[in-house]
């Protein structure tokens, strides 16, 4: 079996080195076109392929193919690891230069290949569970110092564990899906009652989202290589934050109302397989993590972010932050290991956000409410526009990316424009 | 059209008075029997009437029979709040003592009664989400007291909305599900760092649940008769906690392992109309709630819970407590409005707990904290038998039912005994 992430690989369908899609890369979606049901894609270059079609004619036989005209990857994310990788590396060859099954059959390069212009790409799996963590050690400082003071600005156990919550799964988006300003109950400080209206101070949180394609039973403890088998792949992730609803109404079981509004994900899902060649240490973890926490494979990705906002008359959106996925202080694989420590069942199509993604510079910050401090240092924009929180029209996008020696293994972007409250 | 609310109502099928399930209530369940398929059942007297076969049969004629082969209600409840309350209807009357049809048809009664020892009853519904809230002035007051003093007791928001969180769905368990003792971060006050193991704090928490039938939009707000129809009914739910992880792991994002191993609920899901009866005003709320949180109609239910604990060597259960349903400050009206307030889509079958039910008296509290204050005044049972917390072995049984005239709304039981973390 060849290796599908061999940097030498290429495909017959000509991938430019920016784009988010080589032969290297082979992310899963869920697509539809010409008015038809959605079906299971791959991206590939400018393209996408059409599993279904594939498996109907007999070129990908790796289960039913009714698996693959879906509206979700659940079902075939279900199928295991190792239909995964036959899967992946079926598909790479197809799409090589130099093997001509697909290469050389116009008919059905025809109807398996289809622009991506052309297809409406959807939220790629049925979200059975969203957990949102908070894994940044240099986001956390941030909020602690703004909050709490540089003394107390990491709690006690944050060192200790990778600190999340449940989020809401049924307000987990697809890119491009417009986001509504929520409303809810705001007091500021120098009042002394609530009232009830549309969020001031709404942002965002630059995640990766880790999508589990296999489950755990309850009662079931996870080991560090059975969590890397029941990862599937990874998106990414926007957890918008109205953080004066969060203010009011997070002591003390944590945010609700502020953090269910929406929450954006990029459609297309990179498997753990197509990162495996960015795959670094991330941060020394001091004090050593306990037992049930240690990993022995390196445990982050060398994986760049971009934050980029169009706002207000802005033609385009203007880079306001970059940072890197390997300053995670608790990576993927432990978040997992604790999710399901205290017993907790682990569903295929669980969602688990990786917590904000700040880096140790200023310029890598990865919320609005550390960019500007609080909205003490407004973000200031071409055009004399300045932000310290979203307002409606702000359209926000980010993108991620390893990069290879002449190629990057991408996520494409994730995008979500503020309409107001209505 | 009659009144399956009537006092007056009889059965052919004789039904003790003291009976949870006479033919003023008809909750829907899931049930198994003679080795087949799960189906769609209602509970009457020591019966399990099953809704299939008498689909099957032409007796039932409301939607596809295949909706009753099911194994959950979330296909019938999708329906919508008119086929539900047909459904009641046609039952009501196919089970009058004075209606022939089902009562004189020995081959139909033979078919689609089965005496309820002989059923497997399963969890009724795929939760969808599962929320859990904090809604008793008195328990908020007395975990308050206990934590940080009199004065401190209530936070500054808990009197201006329903405070909740996002449970963990993927392990809401049937009652008679064994619950195994959780393991997690432990870290006592008195020692430096935390270690992992067994649990030593285990508590469970007396809550009802609402299963919602009917979903609701992203973006969309809900009034308080839109509120009313997308709730299908109430079981009984025991929020099982580890308080001791629960205080390690919940600042600042709440609860979060402490609650993930598991949710126990009753099996039969009593009917929003069959409560209708029992309706009355809750305590008074000062101040007024905001305008979108104010309801007109009485908002709580006169429904007595009973709490039995079977500790040890103890043959039977002893109650350890006794408390009802009305002292919730907010409703679960109220905590529905607000969920969706910020935009955040409802699903058919999102489960909304009440939060622990504890009264005004000592012996009304809805928890084992509350009853051994933080332990450190234990529980004395028959036998000598102390309890401050749970201990392996212990079995946990909730009871709960309205009160009519000769006849009583009730919730059967939500039952789990704890096995070692093993």
């Amino acid at each position: 079996m060849f290796n599908p992430n061999d940097p030498k690989l290429r495909s017959f369908i000509s991938v430019d080195p920016a784009s988010d899609f080589p032969i290297q890369n082979l992310p899963y979606g869920v697509f539809s076109a010409n008015g038809l049901a959605p079906r299971l894609g791959i991206a590939i270059g400018d393209y996408v392929l059409d599993l279904w079609e594939l498996a109907q004619e007999g070129r990908l036989d790796v289960c039913e193919p009714a698996v693959f005209a879906a509206t979700s990857l659940n079902a075939f994310m279900a199928l295991g690891p190792s239909v995964w990788t036959r899967t992946r590396v079926r598909i790479s060859e197809l799409l090589r230069h130099d093997h001509p099954e697909l290469r050389d059959n116009d008919e059905l390069r025809k109807l398996a290949l289809l622009p991506m212009k052309d297809v409406k790409l959807h939220l790629p799996f049925t979200v059975a569970g969203y957990t949102d963590f908070y894994s940044s050690k240099e986001h956390a400082t941030n909020v602690g110092v703004m909050f709490r003071g540089k003394e107390n600005a990491l709690q006690p156990n944050w060192l200790h564990m990778p600190i999340g919550y449940n989020g809401r799964a049924s307000t987990v988006v697809v890119s491009g899906t417009k986001v509504r300003r929520p409303r809810g109950q705001l007091k500021p400080p120098n009042v002394d009652a609530p009232s009830f209206g549309p969020c001031k101070r709404l942002d965002f949180e630059l995640e990766m989202g880790v999508v589990i394609g296999q489950p755990s039973a309850m009662g079931e403890m996870i080991s560090e290589s059975r969590a890397e088998e029941m990862i599937f792949g990874f998106v990414l992730l926007n957890d918008w934050s109205a953080r004066d609803i969060q203010q009011w109404e997070y002591v003390p079981l944590g945010p609700f109302q502020a953090k269910a509004f929406a929450t954006s994900i990029s459609p297309w899902v990179v498997t753990r397989e197509a990162l495996e060649p960015f795959r670094l240490q991330g941060p020394e973890q001091d004090p050593v993590p306990l037992p049930y926490l240690r990993q022995a494979r390196p445990n982050n990705y060398d994986l760049t972010l971009e934050i980029g906002l169009r706002a207000g008359a802005m033609n385009e959106a203007q880079s306001i932050a970059r940072t890197n996925f390997k300053y995670m202080y608790w990576s993927s694989v432990q978040q997992l290991m604790h999710h399901a420590s205290s017993g907790c069942a682990m569903n295929a199509g669980d969602l688990l956000g990786s917590g904000t993604i700040s880096g140790p510079e200023k310029t890598q910050r990865g919320s609005l409410l550390e960019i500007s401090w609080n909205g003490t240092e407004p973000l200031e924009l071409p055009g004399g526009i300045k932000r310290s929180f979203l307002e409606d029209g702000d359209s926000l996008v980010m993108r991620g990316w390893c990069q290879g020696d002449g190629y990057r293994v991408g996520f494409g972007e994730v995008e979500g424009t503020i309409v107001a409250a209505g």
